[in-house]
């Protein structure tokens, strides 16, 4: 059995027969009650775990509940703090600075979107850089709380660093993610998810498990020459830009993913570049560390800051339906819109339930027993 | 005599021993001659002539003054009005939509920056979406703009359709360039300018000239098939979103190419997609176009609307230069900050002269005459 949509955007984890099931609230529900013991207050846990959860329905199962286990062992280590007194230190009529005080991003990420959304509400736009976070999970589910309000919303984050820029032999950069979600009328919105990397770190996974070669231009081994096995970043190898290499525009990849790391970082004085805190505990903090914590972005706008809202939908959906439309080369699918493979993988998680790898099944049920949370029956 | 810098981010043209070499000053005067004669007013000429130059100074020769007969004939098939009302017609505290009036996009545009930059003055960001334009010039002299009032500058346009998304047989988007322009303290700005293709047009027209192949995920014949023909695009082909395929991240440069196209053109009102006018006047208009002209996006986002200027600044340069010093690939070059050949480049062609094509020259010269305007002599 697989569910994988034919040719999809992502490389969306295909079902396979040792999968579980777990219906969506059950799965909730657990998330919430980990997030309440390791210290989080009910209003975060929920929080988190709608942040978190988004990931399993949208398809990117790498970023999910999977996670779930890292994220306690980040507050184990003292990496993260469960109570945080996430604050505005510096602001004007469009833009925030945000202090996540060390907190699970799954929190101070939707914090500072909110805070994003309400400038904007008032002086049409709002742009907020955030210092000292950890990892928010994926960053279409921030973007995607500004289109409830009929606004863009733009989320982005660094990570820790795995790819290296053009001609560098050293990783300087995390797959640095961008997010752009645009509200139409009557079509489903246009949600952009991307890694400026070629291939996502979660696709070198399931390569991984499947015992798969990765194609030329993503990853270099650790003399930074072109290599097809995905276990290189094991051994100093490193994710390339989008793009692969400099003849098809690596270049510009690098300086997507600079940007991000700018935006997130230097904006807000959280660390950058190489000097960005990774995510397993168990992986040493860099040393001579220049800033606070990792760094987020995230910006909203108004619609009708720019034109009446009907209008700019009217057009919005017209734009989706000639895309859509489009003449696809002889033999290929029909072309899709940014965000289409996310939406119907959510509609059928909801409807039929989140699959879980038997390996993530064990974890959560360890999790689960260490902490005296019930963990819940496949449904 | 070749003086590309070597593996430049950039395909900058290299000079070749028939270019003949004008002084800047000799050819500023000279272009804006030429603008005044077909109606600008003298500050718009100016204005536009400064504009243009700056990508013969930066090495992207392909936009630079080769392209002043285009605009001349823009003019004389009554697509492009040398004497606009530009005009703010929707505005916040942080955004504005213009109307171009069909101006000459080196006009227009750096009304609609200098709108972004007073908005950002007072309300930390700006942020314009212009209508009923015409192609701006190369982006990141807009964006650097910004750069000069300790502003990071954005600057994007749409323009005629040569690129197809992904799966796509039909060309939807144009190269649609994104500029980021971000300044540092003791180092010079971090400057990424990239077409949202694997390949700008650019490339594909010195490959032409040179009759050289052009590497595999560049572009696609009017079959969809991979193709090395630089010349497929006059005969139903299209270039590449960055990427080049599917496997290779193609969706991830669409998306962005897709970006660019909302932001300039469905916020304001101009033409997207498949709509946008082209630049050569003897191609036709596309039929039952839904906006007017081309659309550009500009943003400014005042550094110490974040952080103050002088802390940004220090990390920045610190962020310069921990990329600029990293271990190279063996037989690599050292790596690149964006923007650092383009500057290069500047303070050479300022020192020495700016190379052109005999072909060019000839054009040039030909229209001189038939204007009644004085060709400089190479100097």
């Amino acid at each position: 059995m697989t569910r994988q949509p034919e040719g999809g955007f992502l490389l969306l984890s295909a079902v396979n027969y040792m999968d579980m099931l777990f219906a969506y609230p059950r799965l909730l529900a657990f998330t919430i009650d980990i997030f309440k013991k390791i210290g989080c207050s009910d209003t975060d846990a929920h929080t988190a775990s709608v942040a978190l959860l988004s990931a399993d329905l949208r398809g990117i199962d790498s970023h999910g509940v999977a996670r779930l286990i890292g994220y306690v062992r980040l507050r184990d280590a003292g990496r993260a703090n469960p109570k945080p007194r996430i604050s505005i230190i510096h602001e004007t009529p469009s833009t925030a600075v945000v202090d996540g005080d060390s907190g699970l991003g799954l929190v101070v990420a939707p914090f500072a979107m909110q805070v994003a959304i309400e400038k904007a509400a008032l002086a049409g736009t709002g742009w907020v850089s955030v210092q000292n976070s950890n990892h928010f999970g994926i960053a279409g589910y921030h973007a995607l709380q500004a289109v409830k309000r009929d606004m863009i919303g733009i989320a982005m984050t660094n990570a820790s660093a795995l790819v290296a820029p053009t001609f560098s032999l050293e990783r300087l950069l995390g797959t640095n993610p961008i997010c752009v979600a645009v509200p139409a009328g009557e079509e489903p919105p246009f949600v952009a998810d991307l890694a400026t990397t070629t291939a996502a770190n979660g696709k070198l996974e399931i390569l991984q498990r499947k015992n798969e070669e990765a194609p030329l231009g993503w990853i270099q081994d650790s003399q930074g020459r072109p290599s097809t096995n995905p276990h290189e970043l094991k051994t100093g190898g490193a994710l390339l830009p989008l793009g692969g290499d400099r003849d098809h525009g690596s270049h510009k990849g690098y300086a997507l993913g600079a940007i991000v790391d700018i935006f997130s970082a230097v904006l807000s004085g959280a660390n950058y570049g190489p000097w960005v805190p990774p995510f397993p505990a168990y992986v040493p903090m860099p040393t001579g560390m220049p800033g606070k914590g990792i760094g987020h972005f995230f910006g909203a706008m108004r619609i009708d800051a720019f034109r009446p809202a009907a209008d700019f939908k009217h057009h919005m959906d017209n734009w989706i339906r000639r895309f859509r439309s489009a003449t696809p080369v002889p033999g290929n699918q029909s072309v899709l819109i940014p965000g289409d493979p996310e939406r119907e993988m959510e509609a059928e998680r909801l409807a039929h339930g989140i699959p879980l790898l038997p390996a993530v099944v064990n974890d959560l049920k360890g999790l689960a027993e260490k902490l005296g949370v019930a963990f819940p029956d496949p449904a």
